[in-house]
């Protein structure tokens, strides 16, 4: 699941390794710090080890940010503009936010507890070396705008069921129902099928809503998933489709040299291919070379061949 | 997710925005005034924000009448009879439902908390400007009798369940279990995978009807989410494959002119594709006219042509 | 969502919505009826109703029973045999069940309060008229096996974390943990994410195996979703592709006829598609004789045509 | 659902039966064993019935150790690397360990209530017997990166949220969130939907946290079942393809002898297809060779031919 950035070089992937190890380190410290007799009795170890991660981490960054001009990107080979603009990419904010509470607590009094909690976030450090993740990734883009008009819909029902609600629990359960904002938790439990039981509703009016709010809850479950299981399909056919596209170039010439092989495997991985899947479509084109590269099926030539 | 109808006049944009802005203030009115210090604190602001948008969507509501005869649809465009239909149809309705509480409340002797909260209705108003649900509308129609028969099923389900369990449980907990319609909110909580624990079955014949139940109601989960994943895969394959018809039809005199390109764009934003996918597709039939009849992808001929 | 069995005979449909509204009414009743005061009330009415409910429903099974031999299935035809094969069709059991109890009540000792609830079963004899259904019921048909297997995987990780939890839990919550079938309430209540919170375990190895258990049900329900929602999609597939068969073959003789029109009619209801996806299926058959009857695709003859 | 590992001997069927009802009696007796009253009126019956079993799944285990040269897979031909070598396969390690806490019981100290417990560990030896999971066994192996992916994106979330959560709530509520592994706790019961209601947060920071952590739940619930969604469609495609082309296979020479249609039926065994599939797959390919090459569909040429 986790895994360098593709380099070969044993000391780039030690290096990841290691950072990444230090990742989840620091997350099950941050953890274990919150038990209160671990805290007290191993107080010292976790103030050590959080100074070796800060100093280890800020190091990261430094050198991410010197080298910033040498990435394939082009947006940040600029010596000055380009390393402000890698600065501001997603993956190198997170990198910062893994460090600043730190230095902030330094100079500004801050709540100490929240600073020990927040270190919690570079967890999101890791996001770089998982690969799996890119299939989910293009999913999550592709899919935005569906995503948004959910959570649009998902908002107005919300705001909607809510505020009847109140209207018809107020005056049963005053001091739960007390207000819309509090009834909005009881809707937010509700739509999402959680159901509490800290909010329930007890008049046949509510009940009725209840019902009604739950049976749109399972419509709000069914959307996104909905949403996302056609998505999921697309992208996997998409990238079927790529893989075999980059099969019949390689093939154009009648035959895959070495060199075209890697190139294909390179492929493979960055489509997140499996082997099988891969070895399947290679075969197909190899062996009936009159199928259609796109969607796999046989090409019937009706002029008489 | 949300913008205009479409129109590029500047002013018309603005009003538009403003229009949007009014129901989101309205709707955190409402939320707010609900909190008990709040409404006392600032009584008075809430009630002229209140006049000012009754006046607002009063006078929209007005507007909106007076040209409905000089909108597209031919149904509206009768000076009397048309304007009487634009009065029913759903989007005029829910501007009348906006404004018709207050206007009541000077008649009539009604619930003033309810009329305070029922302005909540005006959130629906925003469905007029919300592209993005287009698909989601589309699915919604496509699937309406299985959604409707999805119902039915939820709803023989929830009786039988609901009256067995009356059987089963209601000697042992005559308060909880102490008749069918309350049985009834019991098996929606269940069947909804919802749970609030406010009635729990409690004999053994009670629970193995509950886990009956509890499995039935993975099944209510399944069965629509079955049904709009499938409707969501049909509506994008729809779509894509009426703008990759409108494409060819572009194309049949070899090349797009200015006039087709913004054509194509109308269809794009009318069918819901983002830009990306729009220009794969357009890609495709361009450059590779001698495409696959069925995936819309790229034939090699391997025999030399 | 509710209709004739597809008679036009106005008689006929009469007679089918006057014991469609006798359904209904009856399980109004039974859910009524267990309400005290109403059942204290009114209960006269409701016996009365019961007695005319009996006759008309027992009226209904002779009559179906003596006219069996005349339905459209072979199996029924003969006087004697045909008759006994029909009474134990599903639909028939279910008419039969729908009565039994009352008679059943007369000759021996039961449970009244029983016998009032069962007669919500008769809610099963409005499956005979609901057409909404047949999607739903031929993709159960054709994913029997999928969700068999779906049931037998819950019941192995039901029985294997209720075994578990029991051995974790027992000796911390002896009265709530009391004994393995005790646990599998529990575990029923946590996989299918319903968490009523009548039993939760406090220990650490107690919590660590609810939270497996609890990502484990969120399998449960993606397993039957995803069965279904492929399901579905193969479903709408396949009658797509038979309508466009059915008018594929229609269409042979060049044009369609008034009598293969109904026919065509009577095709799409008896596969319920609706009568857009219906029209654009013909008018591609019409106007582009070269898109493959199956999929709908355009076939490129490429011998120059 | 459970049948034979394919072996028409009536012997080795009956004896599979044996074993499978074996199993299935052994589970029963860990339930009911743990009931107390039970246990202590049939406690004798229970470990003669436990000591017989024993024996019976020894013997079992020792046949299949003894014969494991003689099976099919190569790698098991070897007298005794091949032994050791299915010694460590999966199913042969699950035989072990149904018997394994017997044995290790007669000499080390163990926890009795746990080796009771631990037999129920035996209900995955009916894994052996079940035929029709092997397309959910296919969809695992196919999807087992997408999984691991979800896994990895819902740990990072569940640190994330319980970390925060813990942030908002331990002082309001010290006992209840007492610590970060606690909170976790919440968290999963929280992104899976269950909602025990043991802990739920009070501060409006704590229930804005906690309706995001429920709607990003349902977006754990979404992504699983999108990816066994379009998993399942594929590979039903996939079988179903696979099928087509052993007909086409057994086609090829223009008629299907019996040895031919003796394999075709095991292709659908092993392919798990419905026998009604199968037939519409095969008569489809003998009636219509001139099938569309995509759907496996017949083409109409309406050009004359």
């Amino acid at each position: 699941m986790l895994g360098g950035e593709g380099h070969s070089d044993p000391w780039v992937k030690a290096v990841d390794w290691f950072l990444i190890a230090m990742v989840v380190l620091n997350v099950l410290a941050v953890v274990l710090e919150s038990v209160e007799h671990l805290s007290i009795a191993h107080g010292p170890v976790f103030h050590a080890f959080d100074l070796f991660s800060v100093m280890v981490f800020s190091l990261e960054y430094l050198l991410r940010l010197w080298t910033a001009v040498e990435l394939e990107d082009r947006r940040f080979h600029h010596p000055l503009a380009g390393r402000l603009r890698w600065m501001i990419s997603p993956m190198a904010l997170i990198d910062l936010l893994a460090v600043l509470p730190f230095y902030l607590g330094m100079f500004v009094q801050l709540d100490l507890r929240a600073i020990r909690v927040l270190r919690v976030l570079r967890v999101f450090k890791l996001g770089r070396y998982s690969m799996a993740m890119s299939v989910m990734v293009s999913v999550a883009r592709q899919e935005t705008r569906a995503i948004g008009a959910v959570l649009f819909v998902m908002l107005v029902v919300l705001i909607f069921t809510s505020s009847l609600m109140y209207l018809f629990e107020h005056r049963a359960q005053p001091h739960v129902f007390s207000d819309i904002p509090t009834a909005m938790w009881w809707s937010v439990v509700t739509l999402t099928t959680l159901g509490y039981g800290d909010m329930v509703p007890i008049t046949p009016m509510g009940r009725m809503l209840g019902g009604l709010t739950a049976i749109l809850g399972v419509g709000m479950i069914a959307l996104p998933t909905g949403v996302l299981a056609s998505g999921f399909s697309e992208q996997i056919r998409l990238r079927r489709e790529e893989y075999r596209e980059a099969v019949a170039r390689a093939l154009e010439d009648g035959a895959i040299s070495r060199r075209q092989r890697r190139r294909l495997d390179e492929a493979r991985l960055h489509l997140g291919l499996s082997e099988d899947e891969a070895a399947s479509i290679l075969e197909q084109a190899v062996n009936h070379p009159d199928h259609c590269p796109h969607c796999g099926g046989l090409i019937h030539h009706m002029d008489g061949s």
